[in-house]
């Protein structure tokens, strides 16, 4: 990939991702993979006024050594100077970038009862501290190439020409265009567009209707909101936390879906594919699922706590959405949650409440979020998906026809 | 390089070099070139009965940039979270093993002033920390191939061919044979033995000769001792801190050496090489210097503070080490440094000191140790280097004899 690609790549994320404001510090998350286009990075987070900039490396394969090797109780600590980090970052609310690159088999057969409980503990520990940082601060999710990811993704391609491969397809689906930023200014005018254009509707009721079956009624809270693109952090600056994204999102109100809905894509839950699956709700709960692969499997997510039955997300994403258009799987949520419209299980986004920074958790879950230790998207977009939103005032609007947004 | 070998080599600096004890924590700093060999070696110390194992990933390129772009006050600070990380290094003593692979010519111009004062500033906060943990616990440097620094060895080689080449002639000289503990057991009893010697004889001053004009008559301080091999910390364990290490060193007294000494090989500082120089001593300092090459470098370094010229260690190593076998250079001190019979220049160690525990750091300087900011080992052994030793009683003794040692 050319160096001058990837800089232009590189600033679209310091610049647009994580908008980095002068004196500000910077941690960058990162597999090992592309440490020069983390090199990159670090010298253009700088450039846009960065004060200092911390790499935390990542390597998958330790993970499972950990887990396999280390006590418990080792891995359940947080040593009183990792809570000292954390304090260090409530004060000073460093921007954070995510460098997704990694084997989306790579934690395959690890103890993910072991994992599991040692994240509780630890979250435990940490939980008060990323409270006081909640939306706070700037953050940007993107994606460089791995070899094994890039492997994944075009198993017949020797590794350099797989990793060339799936670069090409992360910067076009992230609009690395001549003028990235530019390409962004316009993808949010329109994405924002849209979600003023749905929020003032008073949309009461989604229907969801397809060929193939799919006909499902999703009630909205009152004062939830589209959202999509862009962000405006509680400091007041505007960033970009995911790069690429496609989708219009919204949380729905818990208790009220009807309807059955069948699915688009694979869905790939702790490893394992679950295939050509159906979801059939009754008051807003899924009370049956069958699938063609996976169906226990599916069974087992749903009923992982109470919320993991009920609906958290509802994103539209049209059919030609440029990932969609790349014609890939992609084995990585960043990229196929944005390649057609999707339905979440689990935990809602307590920030679609209008002015959510007033309400309490609590009171934003009264209102109907629903809340889940899981939160998994599924795609249900097609190419007939047709979207109706019946608003408060009796009226019937189209938003998507034939896969498309109607409007 | 075949995965046994890799294991038996991680086996050896796991058990051998750091000798973990059960439960005790071990951190790892490596360079990001060889992952691999990185997650063998943790799987090695938890075996070996590690609690837990925390990789510190390092990549070099971007120390260059963060002396390029970030302030030097922000590149000077020590935050109240590093700080509590290192008391809590004091409280649990992990044992630490560094992973050289860098490229030798990595830090070429790099801000070299603005390294030295961040780093003094920061030595000041962390200094404390690291004198209560001095001697205390067990460390290893050893080494692993990184790609630059193998084509620096082998520039004739292509990348992947350099690196095999490296491996093997890091593995070679680190005695990893079929048994590489039982091979370190028999060379630390061979290096304890020539110790034991050299400090029985009650060493007056050793007298370097060769016939490429080196004359240089050093003096001991009386209750200093040869050294080399494993060491035991103040914890009691015995650990092994250099893989590879072929010589028996001391610090010799300031202020006593007399004569010339003509390199033998070339000097790498601040990223040049110093060629063909001498080095003529009056009452123990540096008052005369030529060099074929960088003669201006040479002067500046001895320079550096007014400990640089003079001497902090006298290292003997035979002709006929592994390393010096090997016929390589290879622009690392880690082994450079084993391949001859050397000197440095600056710093010297006060546990040279005879049951140094017991006297404070001045103590230790009052009796002849050299201070400085500066240690900087050179080569000056040769095929026909002889040094004999003049002891405390009037004898003379044969220490060397054509490069090789005469007991």
């Amino acid at each position: 990939m050319k160096k001058t690609v990837l800089r232009s790549y590189a600033r679209l994320i310091a610049v647009a991702g994580i908008h980095v404001q002068k004196g500000q510090d910077v941690r960058i998350l990162a597999d090992l993979d592309q440490p020069e286009f983390v090199k990159i990075l670090v010298e253009e987070c700088y450039r846009a006024g960065a004060r200092l900039v911390t790499v935390e490396w990542n390597y998958q394969p330790l993970t499972k050594v950990h887990y396999s090797k280390a006590s418990l109780r080792a891995l359940s600590q947080v040593p009183q100077w990792q809570q000292a980090r954390l304090q260090h970052w409530v004060d000073t609310l460093p921007c954070v970038i995510r460098l997704l690159s990694e084997d989306p088999d790579g934690l395959c057969g690890i103890n993910q009862e072991k994992m599991a409980k040692a994240g509780q503990k630890r979250y435990l520990v940490s939980k008060p501290y990323q409270d006081q940082m909640e939306n706070r601060y700037q953050w940007c999710i993107a994606a460089v190439p791995g070899a094994a990811w890039a492997k994944k993704v075009f198993p017949d391609l020797p590794k350099g020409k797989a990793i060339e491969q799936l670069w090409q397809a992360i910067l076009s689906t992230s609009r690395v265009t001549d003028d990235p930023i530019a390409a962004w200014d316009a993808h949010n005018r329109d994405l924002q567009n849209r979600c003023d254009y749905l929020n003032a509707l008073g949309i009461r009721t989604l229907e969801y209707r397809s060929k193939n079956g799919t006909h499902l009624k999703v009630g909205m809270i009152d004062d939830a909101e589209f959202k999509g693109g862009g962000e405006t952090s509680l400091q007041g600056i505007y960033f970009n936390p995911n790069i690429p994204t496609e989708e219009c999102f919204i949380s729905p109100k818990r208790g009220e879906a009807e309807g059955i809905v069948y699915s688009t894509k694979p869905l790939s839950y702790q490893g394992q594919l679950i295939e050509n699956f159906s979801i059939r709700f009754e008051g807003g709960k899924a009370v049956e699922v069958h699938a063609q692969k996976n169906e226990a499997l599916l069974k087992k997510m749903i009923s992982m706590d109470e919320g993991a039955a009920y609906l958290g997300e509802c994103a539209l994403v049209p059919y030609d959405s440029p990932i969609r258009n790349s014609g890939l799987l992609f084995y990585n949520t960043l990229f196929d949650e944005n390649a057609a419209c999707h339905l979440a299980l689990g935990m809602g986004f307590a920030d679609t409440i209008k002015n959510y920074e007033n309400y309490t958790l609590e009171e934003c879950r009264a209102k109907g979020i629903n809340d889940s230790i899981i939160h998994e998207d599924f795609m249900i977009g097609s190419e007939d998906l047709d979207i109706d939103a019946h608003t408060r005032d009796g009226r019937i609007v189209p938003i998507f026809r034939a896969g498309n947004w109607a409007f």
